[in-house]
């Protein structure tokens, strides 16, 4: 088994997050401008690492969310950038200190910040990025869109305790794996884009797209866990095997795993230990992933939820940023093939 | 050198925070209900932790200045009461990660809950209790009492880190020392006791609370400092040591190296890093800054804030609300001796 770069998607992924920024080019000047004044801070290693974060991030999928679901429904405003500029560092902030609990070294093939930085500063940068999301919602003017990102957050921070607490799960429900994607992925993704419909007035359609966000994390979720066993290809986009050599129990091993023998389960359960893992698990795990069909199976389970994201836009107008919505859900599935 | 417990010290803040207790028992009963209740959740070892960390926080110190801030002023309100509550939830949130930051295994004496629990889970639900804590600002209905919640957040956050860095520093100079202290400590008091006015309606009275809760918090935590080294006598209240074992650089020490010899300065640099340090050292600290009057000094150093802290009280009416506070910050300073 060979395992090529998966550069057709992210070709793919650029052309459309290319489009994506050019409908909102003028909202996402702002609000990356945000993103890197509020930033500051005369200690120097908070805006070196959220530097780091912030560039790491990449594509900028969560504000693009809240930008194009604001024009989807209404006019985006001053509120709208501070909402979407604070959406991303709540993510950023989660990505720190995800990285610290996960132990894992590299982030999307780079050292994660913690293996530059260490645990310490990664954890409290964190904590000032997170505070900063706050500052900056108080210039959405909003108590109610301000209330819903903290709601997300406490369900993000439950999902990631859900997540550990599986960990030690080795007969995972699928009902609890996807609760777990859920809270951990979902709720900011909803909240990006039910917020964004808010803060643009489009009060009416909040609800549809708080329907579509919440369906689009978990079909991002689900397939970006496929990609870390090289989805239903060979092809990979990250560095395969990161969620294996943490012991996560994701769909295409819950799958896996149920269609397996019983000698295919003695494998995983030894394998998935960190302290009994050994060097040509992966490829033995990959291999069982793929001749049970565990790979495809997962994602169409993923397609499902992609399916579910575009059909919650059905009630918004016709418009270019409905189209990119659309798109947008049929991008994540397709990240898998 | 014996190292008796503090008892005496201990007795006197129960006895001072029983009355403060009493002046506002029945806000203190709704901000208990709103700290049990919104630490719900249904993932168990969140409201487990969250037990654990609230109960040893013990003597909800922040709560009672907003509470009593707020009656000194005003009249409090529900607002005024989940503020006090947010304003424990962003304390323990910060407490929990800072158990995980400073590597210590116990917090008073007690076993750390990241000692219990594990590190993952303390950052997690570090990140819950603060997620929660702007739930609960979102209450007072006051975008403008958030938000300096969140800045004083990002302010403890700025000064956590600023912290890491001093500890590669031997030579601190006490400036910097002091910016530290006013923003990992002084940042929360301040917010604590300016909003706990807003809350109640007390504008007026605002700015002279603001400054009263920095100094109260400098002194606290001057003090603090000083204790760990045993305070100016051999009489102690936490865990003697936890700072110097970190290698904390504080007021104590940097008076201490300062008044020194040659001799003693280089004591300082082996014993303040933890990997060359050894078992007999705590002793000789203790003895180099009783020696040199760092203690004394360091003592003296609070005294000012508190000195400060009281002064600012001076233009608020008088009332049994305004004395505790007054009470609190000749307290603060009393524990020491």
């Amino acid at each position: 088994m060979t395992l090529a770069p998966k550069s057709k998607s992210k070709a793919a992924l650029s052309s459309l997050v290319d489009r994506m920024q050019d409908l909102v080019s003028g909202d996402l000047a702002s609000v990356e401008h945000l993103l890197a004044t509020r930033a500051a801070s005369p200690i120097s290693i908070i805006p070196d690492l959220s530097g780091y974060i912030v560039s790491a991030g990449g594509e900028r999928l969560r504000p693009l969310i809240t930008l194009i679901s604001a024009h989807a429904v209404g006019k985006a405003t001053p509120a709208t950038h501070a909402l979407a500029a604070a959406v991303e560092f709540i993510h950023t902030a989660t990505l720190l200190h995800d990285d610290v609990v996960d132990e894992s070294a590299l982030r999307r093939g780079k050292p994660a910040a913690k293996t530059i930085w260490g645990n310490k500063p990664s954890i409290l940068v964190g904590d000032f990025r997170f505070a900063r999301a706050f500052n900056l919602l108080v210039e959405t003017n909003s108590l109610d869109i301000l209330n819903r990102l903290a709601t997300a957050s406490t369900i993000i921070a439950e999902g990631e305790v859900r997540q550990l607490a599986a960990m030690a799960t080795r007969d995972l429900p699928t009902e609890e794996y996807l609760a777990i994607v859920e809270a951990k992925t979902g709720a900011l993704f909803e909240a990006a884009a039910e917020t964004g419909a808010l803060s643009a007035g489009g009060d009416a359609h909040a609800p549809a797209l708080a329907t579509y966000g919440k369906n689009l994390g978990l079909a991002f979720q689900i397939i970006d866990d496929a990609l870390d066993y090289g989805g239903t290809t060979s092809v990979i986009g990250k560095l395969v095997g990161d969620d294996f050599r943490e012991g996560k129990i994701t769909l295409p091993v819950i799958i896996a795993r149920r269609r397996g023998s019983d000698e295919d389960r003695a494998f995983w359960d030894r394998a998935l230990n960190p302290a009994t893992q050994e060097d040509s698990d992966l490829a033995h795990a990959v291999h069982l992933i793929r001749a049970t069909g565990a790979a495809e199976a997962t994602v169409t389970e993923a397609e499902a939820y992609a399916g579910l994201a575009k059909g919650a836009l059905r009630t918004l107008p016709a418009s270019p940023y409905r189209d990119a919505l659309e798109d947008l859900a049929d991008f994540c599935v397709s990240r898998a093939y």
